[in-house]
């Protein structure tokens, strides 16, 4: 991997939250290309011979590492910062929890539950979960962001008009991102990689993974971007299309009474249709569905739809 | 077209809003295929030769004709009524248009605006808009529902727990689809087709195009389902995906706000790359971009992010 990387950023040089005083660990030129191995959110706690115990002794004070900040010579608020995103080198373990309290239905999900996933590295085959559901893999950053402006130390929990805790599963290799620099040299910093996550993230985790990235660091100059915003090459969910979908729907006047609607309702349809329990239904549409806004304009009500790829049982 | 088809439901056989009190149009017994008829969701106002004066006259007592109802034999409340949609034929015309006070971005577009199409019916090639873009169509029907058990007239706007106006993009031929049954015989009506629709349907409208449409229906008994579900026999946007995506986001802690700007982004992005007018761009975004929701679980901050396919302008 990274053959041409002009830096690498080891797993040691991470932080905790976002706070523009943190020391650079390296200083680049437009144009570099790094390596950055980046720890998983939960700082390597979960292990092959967890159990579902361990999902209570979490440490929240060591959630959601970043390998960073880099430096990027000439980046300068209003500018975004580019980043082109090559490869991700996969380290086969994964883990997906519920963690009481955080997740979608929070108020339905109260127990803590926890999946592990063992998965080819090399190949990226589906992965195994239970008996008989495989889902298809695709890495991506679910952290990537620069520093907020703002003085002082930020959590890194919620994403930002500058990046951060995006879980965009769709920020994979081949995409280019770009985000509002707020500060001089930007300050840029990479985590919480996952193997694999639906749009939504529903049940609050992903694949949880170990990876090493690599991605090129540029600037263009004065580009006054409000949001983060990317660009894909290509298709983006091939990997989980070919069979279609089974699909589900809330409909409401409110989009997050609609979401949770549509999910709480495919994990009865997976329930009904593949006996899986309520709790390994919902980790699965967290690493495999996708939320979709079908209708935003027919007044009063909206429909959120959940988009379960049948290919995970076929 | 349906030349199995059991009975032909002529678009004459139409009706405004959902109300149990409508005599039905045709009583027929489950596994009947039906061809309808649909007129377009302005019952025929715009023609090849409208302007946008023309939106100001639309009569809104007359939006949204279905065509139905249909009395299915042996269907009860607590059923679900199955819908197998076969097979489009479209009329070859269709408009597009902004209508003030309606649409998800309203308070930033104020003035009316018109999108006249013409496009190949029996080909269904990629429908030109302006000088360059080149909108790939997928009909589908806007609305598709059964009466609700609440006695009275009923808005056909909002859509329902019993369907209606889902404007669910995926609703397209070969698609299976589930309503809870909620009075005796469901009462079945369909209307308002899309020559093609992005999730969200952002500006209000799609690309509005009077269709026949041939659907079987059938009853399962006892199914309880608390909302519409479907199954798509493959994929669903492989029609718009083949050149990737431009994605813009919207981040925060409320979905609204969050759709209203990453759909706003697109629109000014759509601008700077592609001369757009703002309205031009809006109505472009309605008919072939997507409103996804990335991130619904990371606390206080959720990511909309809006996709525009790339090979509209390739």
């Amino acid at each position: 991997m990274c053959s041409n990387c002009d830096y690498t950023i080891h797993g040691r040089q991470h932080h905790f939250g976002w706070d523009r005083s943190i020391p650079p660990v390296e200083k680049v030129t437009p144009g570099s290309t790094l390596k950055f191995e980046c720890v998983d959110s939960g700082s390597g706690h979960f292990k092959p011979d967890s159990t579902v115990a361990n999902v209570s002794t979490l440490d929240f004070s060591k959630v959601n590492p970043v390998t960073g900040p880099i430096y990027v010579d000439g980046a300068k608020p209003g500018d975004a910062l580019k980043i082109t995103i090559h490869q991700f080198e996969p380290s086969g373990f994964g883990w997906t929890a519920n963690i009481p309290g955080f997740g979608l239905l929070a108020d339905q999900f109260k127990e803590p539950a926890l999946a592990l996933w063992k998965y080819d590295a090399a190949t990226l085959e589906p992965a195994l979960f239970g008996k008989h559901a495989r889902v298809p893999l695709k890495p991506f950053a679910g952290t990537i962001g620069v520093a907020p402006a703002e003085h002082g130390l930020h959590s890194v929990v919620p994403p930002r008009r500058v990046g951060g805790n995006l879980d965009i599963r769709d920020i994979a290799a081949g995409t280019t991102l770009y985000l509002p620099v707020e500060v001089e040299g930007a300050l840029f910093s990479i985590g919480d990689t996952h193997a694999a996550q639906g749009d939504g993230e529903v049940c609050g985790t992903a694949i949880e993974s170990a990876m090493n990235v690599a991605v090129t660091l540029d600037v263009v100059k004065d580009a006054n971007l409000s949001m983060p915003r990317f660009t894909t090459p290509g298709p983006v969910t091939r990997h989980l299309d070919a069979k279609g979908y089974e699909v589900t729907t809330g409909i409401g006047p409110d989009l997050m009474s609609g979401a949770k609607a549509a999910v709480a309702n495919m994990v009865d349809l997976l329930g009904k249709q593949h006996g899986l329990s309520a709790e390994d239904a919902y980790m699965l549409c967290s690493v495999c569905g996708d939320l979709r806004i079908s209708e935003i304009v027919d007044m009063p009500n909206w429909v959120v739809s959940f988009y379960f790829p049948r290919v995970v049982f076929e």
